[in-house]
């Protein structure tokens, strides 16, 4: 999506903050990581009987927004842990600190900070970040690249192929509802690969032109808005299972690009 | 496990033996990984419905034998893709050059090089070695440690913890045969998370003391090898799913400790 900014704007401003603020979040998460944390829980059991928060994802968010305070105090900001702060520029941050934080207490190397930058329609630059590995997806403002221990390369999704030949991905295999399942479970048994577990990192695989397709369901705005940006600005399409638009979260499916969307949409979209 | 070795057997030797091959694997890992890569199936469709194979899963195998061939050409080698060669000093080592190779082609950073020595009492050093991340993950011979970007740090498996306080891993939630995987559902409905798609990661997961299972089905003795040498240098316990050893593949239960090996083993002995 390309979009008109005010003249005032300073675009490179925008992307410098988001790479300070993931500068910033990157030692919160790791001081924590693989180290013996007290996991608490911050509701009551929800469908999939865990949800945990960590101090690390807390002080991830806090040095986040301290960047946000200093560098551009007149943007909104939304984050996980935080809420909602609004803003006078026209421009709202939404923040996840800890994207996975079942991976994250688990050891695993693939959850991520969500970076996302958004107007009214939606997010138009955003990052996903990997402390422990330091890798950085970042898409949005003419980008589209990963920077990591490998070097930087563009981000560029997979042309289109078959579903038949693609490879699908979830982060757990009950997906959501009954209903919701079904439906992931239809466009599955058609795929060529299913796999599990990788949370936000999915989609930055999507983005890096490795997988085709990821399906989710029960999202909230602030796990699809930095994917939503760095996988449009790789070429891929992402939407809720209706075609329209995901940034506010619920279900997701976040295609390589508009073929297999098409395919995958078409078992998707009568999920009741 | 203690073993008495030949005064002849040069110990370091066996260990430096060890990284130069991983050292070897490691390039010919990275130079298909994330590349767009032609998978081919090696077998008609399994359960899963899927068995890539790589040029790159047979070039690392390749690597390993001519490091063996050069420094130890009287050890035995059983590999994943070049088979069984026996050997004259009564060591065998056992190579599963990608191990994850689904992981591998949907760009993961979670598939392995797996390394592992035994004798006729099965495996008493191994390697799981990620070479994306550069973590290499050791146990046998005195040692448990895994080296990586972030320094070094001793492996050591969880205390012991109540199943309900349990992580579980599998690499996916089929796991096996309908049997097979009531019985993993067994415990996964008692544990506290289960979490799918991390291959041999979970194993070294589970030696770093992140998580407290890994239950699989269908594995093969280079699937296992090395994960059991490293899990028990670092206090946990493999077995098959009746208690008995499990070097040689097949249905394996992994655990971090006793009590908790105790506490699932009971959820699977039945398992028919």
């Amino acid at each position: 999506m390309a979009r008109q900014f005010p003249s005032t704007t300073d675009l490179h401003d925008l992307v410098a903050t988001a790479h300070a603020m993931a500068d910033a979040a990157r030692p919160e998460t790791l001081r924590h990581f693989r180290a013996d944390l007290a996991a608490e829980d911050k509701t009551a059991p929800d469908e999939a009987g865990f949800d945990p928060v960590t101090e690390a994802d807390r002080a991830a968010e806090r040095a986040m927004r301290a960047v946000l305070a200093e560098r551009r105090p007149d943007d909104g900001v939304v984050g996980e842990e935080y809420g909602a702060q609004a803003g006078r520029s026209g421009l709202t941050w939404v923040l996840d600190p800890i994207d996975g934080t079942r991976g994250y207490i688990s050891g695993t190397p693939t959850w991520g900070v969500l970076i996302a930058l958004c107007d009214e329609d939606g997010p138009f630059y955003g990052l996903i970040d990997q402390p422990y590995i330091e890798e950085r997806f970042e898409g949005g403002l003419g980008q589209a690249r990963l920077s990591g221990p490998r070097g930087e390369r563009a981000l560029t999704t997979r042309a289109p192929r078959g579903l038949d030949e693609a490879v699908l991905m979830s982060t757990f295999p009950e997906v959501g509802s009954p209903a919701e399942r079904a439906g992931f479970e239809a466009v599955a048994a058609r795929a060529r690969l299913t796999r599990f577990g990788m949370d936000c990192y999915a989609y930055a695989l999507l983005a890096a032109g490795q997988i085709d397709l990821v399906i989710e369901a029960g999202l909230n705005a602030y796990d699809i808005c930095a994917p939503i940006a760095v996988i449009e600005a790789a070429g891929g399409v992402v939407t809720d299972w209706q075609g329209g638009p995901a940034y506010a979260g619920g279900r997701v499916l976040a295609a390589a690009n508009r073929a297999i969307h098409a395919e995958a949409l078409a078992l998707l979209r009568e999920v009741a």
